[in-house]
């Protein structure tokens, strides 16, 4: 084989390890839905998996796979639990936040320990929360307070944290171990979607950072590449959120050959014939297959300039980030549609629970939450109109 | 005090009554949606409150409130709460089709047993499912198998049932006690929505059936009248998702007012500045009053048709469907966009389960699955285009 | 016959009259598309026809007829020709307008006059354009300049002319013969829509105006009555859409009737037995519908704030254009979608020019933009969330 | 340069020389929408431009373009003006038929004397119309009826003809030159858009059809290749929509910085500033984004099943086709909704006809009336439910 073909070879590996794991996770996912709360055992199927270490170079124990495989990898886990998905994609993008946000000594140390250990990593990291501060005293820094929507922080074995600094209006970044004395993970997540995601708050009571923790060019504001987090979240959000709409039309298509009678009026022999039931999924198709163009596309783009590190340029950086926009928004828009729509051709019984197709939706309308669409498409507007590039937030 | 003002009255202290009971149920509508199962306690302050006897005429014992008023209360009840509007919808529905398919003196006798002892009356008689049948045997008419979602039938006091007659195509209609001897309720509904309705099935075994407890107008196939009931179930049901609309809007602007913060980039200094959620409002609010005045219309015309009685004709039987046909398919889509655009303006701590926003959409998704708007606007295509009045069947 | 039925029986011979000029107007409608200019013919059948004196109390010599039977006149014609029905709306507006901003002397003057001579009206007021400026030299008021979108002052005999005084904010409003003096009239409307309503401009070279001629109501500011004149130019764009929409979607039903063929794989045996013509046809009659009871509302406010005359308070006049501008958005949003999706059911022969199907949607178009109907929800969005009335504006 | 690079730049060179004739194009672009008819000077620069022989290879004397430049050329001729595109788009089809229909020998001799002759080719192929009939007399093909949507039949210099065959459900495929004796093309177009297309009808006087003008692939059912002609009809129309789409958008842009006034209660400095008019802006960019990205996805699927030739299997065929009623569908409307939606930004002042800005929707309308969407979405919808193919059919 050459070098191609392996790479081709290693990244069918990869999928066919995600499908199977997806495939163990569909099994459960309507009861630990209605469950809620933290998910250890698939947690740990992920940890044994390798998986943990995918976006990670082969040179520091990892698979090296691109960002294209690892979004592939989550949307593939989101078709059939968008709850796991999440948490996996926010362990992708808080570890590689070290390749933004940390030296290079740093987030080789952080690497490799992932990839050796299998560690699983967490968020604490909600820019529009300043809950948290950061103190120094006699000479050492102290966190105290909390944050919230820490998706993924309990069982985690690392967290990325952002506090507010104390006397200034500066942003802390550091990575900690989440068995450190002082942090308590709390099981307080109740949201009605993604219920599995543990994006409860965690508190944190005179917890030590150690310099070697603290992530510096958080602070640089000249630096553009680090800025692409921001990007990397709303692709891992977009791949949950397409993974849903997709996971949700196949198990309705299911649903709609072997259970859904045809109208009583509708002179046809069997549901899957009804006119105006094929015109929907006509729809849905449609849109989901916009989505998937429009995501291909951003990925492409973000892959590009995530591959220039430091030599992106603000302009590079808002085109990309135009890129994603549209793809986000366009995700959203039919994940919301593909979730409500689904119930029209499957008809009333599809509502009993024993199914939970509600959760699509719930699921969907969560995560969509995270910032507001509205503020994507003015976005795209001006960028349209304007050639005004997206403002450098969290969000955008 | 002339007529008129009399009846004014009459009318604005039955909307106060349910007004009250409204704000009453409001209180524990979160806690109930989490625990579906039959609300007793609730269903006994509607018995307490008459209006269980709101639509049968005071010759009877009852109010003599005509249809608007009915419908309206039905609403104001939605508004709080759409599982227990729906079973109060369903009892007028079902004890009024006595009038519709008994003779005078059996509508009369449940007109008046139903004032006096504040009778709850359930459904059992889901036109798609033929698992009931009724036998003849040594001349006693037994009823044997069962019948799929039966509205409010736990907790009952009279059962509206439809049976497969055995050796013919003929429907059976009777009114039983749910008391008699063979009939077991069972507790299996467990839709994702409307959770405390109760629409679970209902068992029937060798249940005896009494002559006069036959409504034999309902096998009478060149009356125009009764067919009227179908049209009196889709208002009911418009009813409850013009509710949940309603509901899902008011406590959507409160929530807004009072937690949710300007978006980041917004450049205003609280929510309900935005432009993009003002709008939202705007579209929302645009949606259902259009809603209103299109039920508005269908209203009179159903009271209109419901007043001729026997002199109904096919042509103006249709015409009114027509116009509720119109109501409901605007309803229906109005109230899946509202409760799920609420999200939008309220933003991501609202998918909190401690205010279980999403019951609105969960309960919409549900009732707004009873029989598929495509062949409503079917209807309404087929009437434009050709002047061709919907089809009388159980759904149109 | 009592009074009840003597109005009746005239409401009925005003509708009819109006009816009979429609028709006679459909017969040249698409010729008169095509050349555009000015349809001296049709404005004399109208001066003949009396309608020019319909609002015009009977003691002045007009019908006297209410506003819900002018504004019928007018949708009458907008379904067959939008252009004449734009110059009869216009006329009333302008008319009417000086009850609100003149003294009882002038409006009984103005309404005799035009009543006894059949005067038509036109229209020099665009708030947006200042181009027209008052001067008071040696005592007399003079004005030079020029007035845009002028709709009907072509062979007009009255306008109503609004003007910027010199030297100071104000607005001056005033009545003037067509014929005055220095008013030219430039034959420059060049819309692509509302081709005969002559909307140019109006040259104004040193043109006299007497001091009767000046209402000077209009600079009132505490007046909240003259403001209506807004919503009334509003309905009277609202109706005019609404009619293009009901006018559009009747010949479109006749034409697929009469000259479409069924699609090639639709397995139908007549274009109107298809099933998603017969949806398109649902839903655009579902928002016809909707249109009409929002309109009917509107017009019912409006009727009741226009009675209240003097006596009108800002929030009831504000509660009247919230109704207005429900009514106005849905029906802009309606006939748009029908004026374009008319053609997905009649087929690509429809696009010949021999009928000018697409006149409905050229008309629409312009006619909505009179105003954007962004802010128009934006008024509906702030007063559902916030109670927030309109603003009082030349638009809301 | 190495091979790459010298196709690169060869494409760069098409490219170029497609923007300078859309340049000149567009200069026109008005003024000939509104004389219609035939456009001599612009077919004339596009022979002269050599552009004609774009798809023949360059051993018959062409650039030997693959089908994505090819459609970009017609892309961006119909960003200037759809008509032209139009024309050149259907002279690419028919031209390229014969390599689908025709013996080897007869594509080379077709190819050969286009790309020396810069012949222009035109369509009398309407599948639909089965008004033109062949016979054999005495041993002699004649043909005799019209045809009508004759696409770019004027001026030609061969025209692809289909008849019916007398006696037989056969359909004879032949070209002709359009100066053979007794072909009369009519100037009888006359849609509201594309009014340079002279899609008139064309009338045939026995013409006599010599045996080498006959392309028998035709008739041979088996053959799957051959009905990719749907395929590249479908392709060329999504690309004159787009087109319209892209140009209606960019034109619309300038027109607001330059001549739209913020509205008066927007509380912006600039029309583009406007929240709405951005939001306006991103929806619409949303939208070409996703009709680009799927327009891609389908070109390449069809320059894969092109290149496959007698290889192509129906499953591929049908594949391609999926893809390519995507790209279809989504642009139809797409189109239909920019072309609407570029006034609300623009305001009432666009539609002075000096602009012709209607000129978009109306030619956007007729094109998408080629054939219904409905029937795209059905088939897409049948593909996604059940896995079947679109039927082979001259539009699917």
């Amino acid at each position: 084989m050459n070098n191609t073909q392996t790479i081709a070879a290693s990244q069918e590996k990869i999928l066919e390890l995600a499908n199977q794991l997806a495939k163990e996770f569909s099994k459960t996912a309507v009861k630990r839905d209605r469950e809620g709360g933290t998910p250890l055992h698939e947690r740990n199927l992920l940890r044994k998996s390798g998986l943990l270490a995918l976006p990670i170079p082969k040179e520091y124990g990892g698979y090296g796979a691109g960002w294209p495989i690892v979004f592939k990898v989550v949307n593939i886990i989101a078709k059939a639990d968008s709850s796991l998905a999440h948490l996996l994609g926010y362990h992708y993008l808080t570890v590689c936040s070290t390749f933004l946000f940390g030296s290079t000594k740093q987030y080789k140390t952080f690497y490799k320990e992932t990839a050796s250990q299998q560690l699983f990593w967490g968020n604490a990291f909600n820019p529009r929360d300043s809950g948290l501060k950061a103190v120094r005293e006699n000479g050492r820094l102290m966190l105290s307070g909390s944050k919230s929507f820490c998706s993924g922080a309990t069982d985690s074995d690392r967290l990325l944290v952002s506090a507010q600094e104390e006397g200034s209006d500066e942003v802390l970044l550091c990575v900690l171990p989440t068995h450190r004395a002082g942090i308590v993970t709390e099981d307080n997540w109740d949201g009605f979607g993604q219920r599995q995601t543990d994006s409860g708050s965690v508190k944190f009571e005179d917890v030590i950072v150690y310099e070697e923790e603290i992530l510096y060019k958080a602070a640089e504001e000249q630096k553009v590449f680090p800025t692409v987090r921001t990007h990397l979240a709303q692709l891992m959000l977009t791949h949950l959120l397409y993974g849903i709409a997709q996971g949700a039309l196949e198990e309705s298509k299911a649903y709609v050959k072997a259970h859904t009678k045809p109208w009583i009026s509708s002179d046809v022999e069997a549901a899957e014939q009804d006119p105006y039931i094929i015109q929907q999924y006509g729809e849905m198709s449609l849109n989901l297959h916009a989505c998937s163009a429009l995501i291909e596309k951003a990925v492409a783009e973000f892959d590009h300039a995530w591959k220039k590190e430091d030599a992106l340029t603000k302009q590079q950086r808002g085109e990309s980030g135009v890129a994603i926009a549209l793809a986000k928004t366009f995700t959203v828009k039919t994940v919301l549609h593909i979730t409500s729509t689904i119930f029209d051709g499957m008809g009333a019984r599809a509502t009993s629970d024993q199914y939970k197709f509600d959760r699509y939706w719930r699921n969907a309308r969560t995560i969509s939450l995270h910032d507001p669409i509205a503020y994507k498409l003015r976005d795209i507007g001006k960028w349209c109109l304007s050639s005004e590039l997206p403002p450098i937030t969290p969000y955008s």
